[in-house]
């Protein structure tokens, strides 16, 4: 984790009203809380020194130890001698400091297992016998995995060889190794905004500048192509990390002609396209399905991303990357260095579901309609004002709820029992606050509690709007 | 990954003698090659310009220049437009260029599965069935496997509750997760020389400073707890981390009296003690079992870490922390943060496997014993004046090959059919040239191909030491 700091000035502009009828060290505290919830200040940000932010807020100082004090007790901050007072966010986990219990968690956008899941692990177990000999550490991926990755893009209009596949801890593991490998501290990335919020830790964790290029749900294109044209031309970056299909969280895709000139883009650049497509074949009724994107590279050279955790199950930690053999190579060298190797079960249990894909996807996709319609309604329902943009498949809806209160609804969401994820989790400095994400995952009666809890919590939220960031300029 | 270079002076000196018979491109890429395999160059560091070095070698800049393409060419090597020439590890995976076959890898000290893995798998398959229904995203770790690993740390004298237990993606996600969350960049950490190369790898990259304190074959107790002590004192880590049963690669283990100065150093400092105790049951023959190091904290403060690979199977990634409380609670904050979580099969089978775990720790622990005898024995037989510390359990011996050629040797091994890590792998600085680390874990036969090959690389590696780093000072 980058070791950074928030200057007083900075937070007083994050905090903006912070302050209401209660006392002051704990309405500053719970701001300061609201906006690490909400991934506006991140973990490991160390906060003003005490006597700096008082001055800034004009209170006594004894009011901001009291607040840090606060935070320290909540689990939102951890002090240590020497280096000051730092965020931290707690887990939603039965370690956090009193969790309320029966949570619904809609801040995963997720389907249970697949019905096929016990047979295929019935069979995993059988293949696994014979390579219970080795020493099981696997920094490469099982033969009959990749070859069965290899045949399944190949059947998608992308030719593949298995040892252009590396199986990887998680598509997550993937991204971290692409910033290692490709990626030098400094180097500009793209990324869309908003986007998938590990996606952007990991690249700057990597040591990246990023660069941004907006999707948007108001316009059925989604991507503002002119605009990532205008950045890639500006910028030269080394990586473009993109979602073209259902892309998280706004659930756009691209089309044929958005694909064609975000590949040019990149080709003429020499951008590497990092193509995340873990939702890629979540489709429920898209009118048109496009092979993968590396499939009509064209001059661009594009890494792409797949994962069983969305289209399968995510407690099965398989995801893989599929790129050049020479890239391969680079990915695994810097592989070898960081991690012992994918789980070796969960690995022929994927296998085994691909061997069945066709009936493991007919069955996601139905949930995902029915969720889809049931999300749609019961929000259409409870906030009418709300703008929800119909989606063709993914995982989530985007939802415009009209006022700046993402961050102060997902807080209060919590004290009403449902953990939901507020729209600037997706941006990268606290824009998105009008947005939050709402997944299509759940059966129509979770959806009815979580929608409850938000009309109970919304009178709360609304009441301290919190200020708005202005739209991301598309270079930072 | 850092973005580091080394200065034609500093590669000079790695470089030693390092012109040979046949064409100087191929014998200076040669000797670069060797430096990366055994870790003396790390993966990901600059080369440096042609220019320069081919001045500072006194050769022409054609030959730097081929000897980096050669280098590219052999996948040790990558360049990118305005960054210059990289080192890069290949794998010994199939993708990696020309894999030799039917390879021997003694790189990896660990042993088959034990027999009860069908079984255990098959009841976890059972166990999972009711899991199914949720998302599979577990950052924590599952209850049945959290309260098994508290009952054993109890059983074993050291009384755990399973909220003091986080369960990571192998041990070695344990180290990663404390390190961000207990160094800040610029923190010094005390690591044991040698160590195990993937916790100073996860500890530097947390930005730690790395002050180091000796480990030895010569003596029974290993531990220079002086220098220890010392190091302690002076530098006040934040952290110490270390192996006290069976260290790697040393296979030492601490005395109740090495214990108890380490951990009252540590407490008169603050220095927080991470006790790396995944070979800590892996005992053949050893005298005096003790119980883990948290058990005699007094004062200090010590985390824990074990794991399923080396006691069960490498193929399980599965490992965790031990810690109290808060200290869970702030890993938990940053790992999820960071991964997406645990793989729910694995943990379920290591669950079953610690139910029968007296059985498959004798199983393993017959192994062990056998391996150690057989490879002690052919060793005496094939080195006679290798120097072979007995060692009482853990998976490897430390084996003074009695010349600065371990790095060497490891290279011409390879060409026979033997990958084996070489000694400078778990230094930090070159030093320990003159060791080989040897896993135990083979059956005899494998042990004999293995030292064959060692013999028949013997004379090319001794014809050409490389120069000796000097003892590590304490503090770097």
């Amino acid at each position: 984790m980058a070791s950074t700091s928030i200057s007083s000035r900075s937070l007083l502009d994050l905090l903006g009203q912070w302050r209401d009828a209660g006392p002051s060290y704990e309405a500053l505290a719970d701001r300061i809380r609201l906006l690490v919830i909400d991934g506006r200040l991140l973990s490991g940000v160390r906060l003003p020194a005490e006597r700096e932010l008082a001055a800034q807020l004009e209170v006594s100082r004894t009011t901001v130890t009291a607040a840090y004090q606060r935070l320290r007790d909540q689990g939102f901050a951890v002090s240590r001698q020497g280096s000051g007072t730092r965020t931290v966010i707690p887990g939603t986990a039965p370690t956090s400091p009193a969790p309320p219990t029966g949570l619904l968690d809609f801040t995963k956008a997720a389907l249970p297992a697949p019905s096929m899941m016990s047979d295929a692990v019935r069979r995993a177990s059988e293949s696994l016998t014979p390579l219970l000999g080795d020493s099981g550490y696997d920094t490469i991926g099982q033969p009959a995995l990749r070859a069965a990755i290899a045949r399944r893009y190949t059947e998608r209009g992308l030719p593949t060889d298995p040892d252009e596949v590396l199986v990887t801890v998680g598509a997550q593991q993937g991204i971290t190794l692409i910033g290692r490998a490709l990626v030098s501290r400094g180097d500009r990335v793209l990324i869309e905004v908003p986007t998938y919020p590990h996606a952007y830790d990991a690249l700057s964790a990597a040591g990246a500048r990023l660069v941004t290029a907006p999707v948007s749900v108001d316009s059925l294109d989604g991507w503002d192509v002119d605009a990532f044209e205008s950045v890639v031309r500006r910028t030269s970056p080394a990586v473009a990390y993109v979602m073209p299909d259902f892309q998280n969280p706004t659930g756009r895709s691209m089309t044929a002609s958005v694909r064609r000139r975000i590949l040019d883009a990149a080709a003429a650049q020499g951008t590497v396209v990092i193509a995340d497509e873990t939702p890629g074949e979540l489709d429920i009724d898209r009118p048109e399905t496009l092979p993968p994107l590396a499939a009509v590279a064209g001059g661009a050279q594009v890494i792409t991303l797949g994962s069983a955790s969305k289209t399968m199950w995510g407690g099965l930690r398989v995801g893989w990357v599929r790129a050049e053999r020479s890239v391969i190579r680079r990915l695994h060298a810097v592989r070898v260095n960081m991690d012992l190797g994918t789980p070796v079960l969960d690995q022929l249990v994927v296998a085994e579901l691909l061997e069945d894909y066709g009936r493991v996807l007919a069955e996601r996709r139905g949930a995902l309609r029915a969720g889809r319609d049931a999300t749609e309604r019961v929000i259409a329902e409870a906030f009418p004002d709300w703008v929800v943009p119909h989606v063709h498949g993914g995982l989530a809806l985007w939802v415009n709820i009209g006022a700046p209160v993402s961050s102060q609804l997902a807080l209060a969401a919590r004290s009403e029992g449902l953990l939901v994820t507020a729209g600037p989790r997706f941006g990268v400095d606290g824009a998105f606050e009008r947005f939050l994400r709402i997944p299509i995952t759940y059966a129509e009666s979770d959806v009815e509690r979580a929608v409850s809890a938000l009309q109970r919590a919304w009178p709360a939220a609304a009441r301290h709007p919190l200020p708005e960031a202005g739209l991301l300029a598309a270079v930072v």
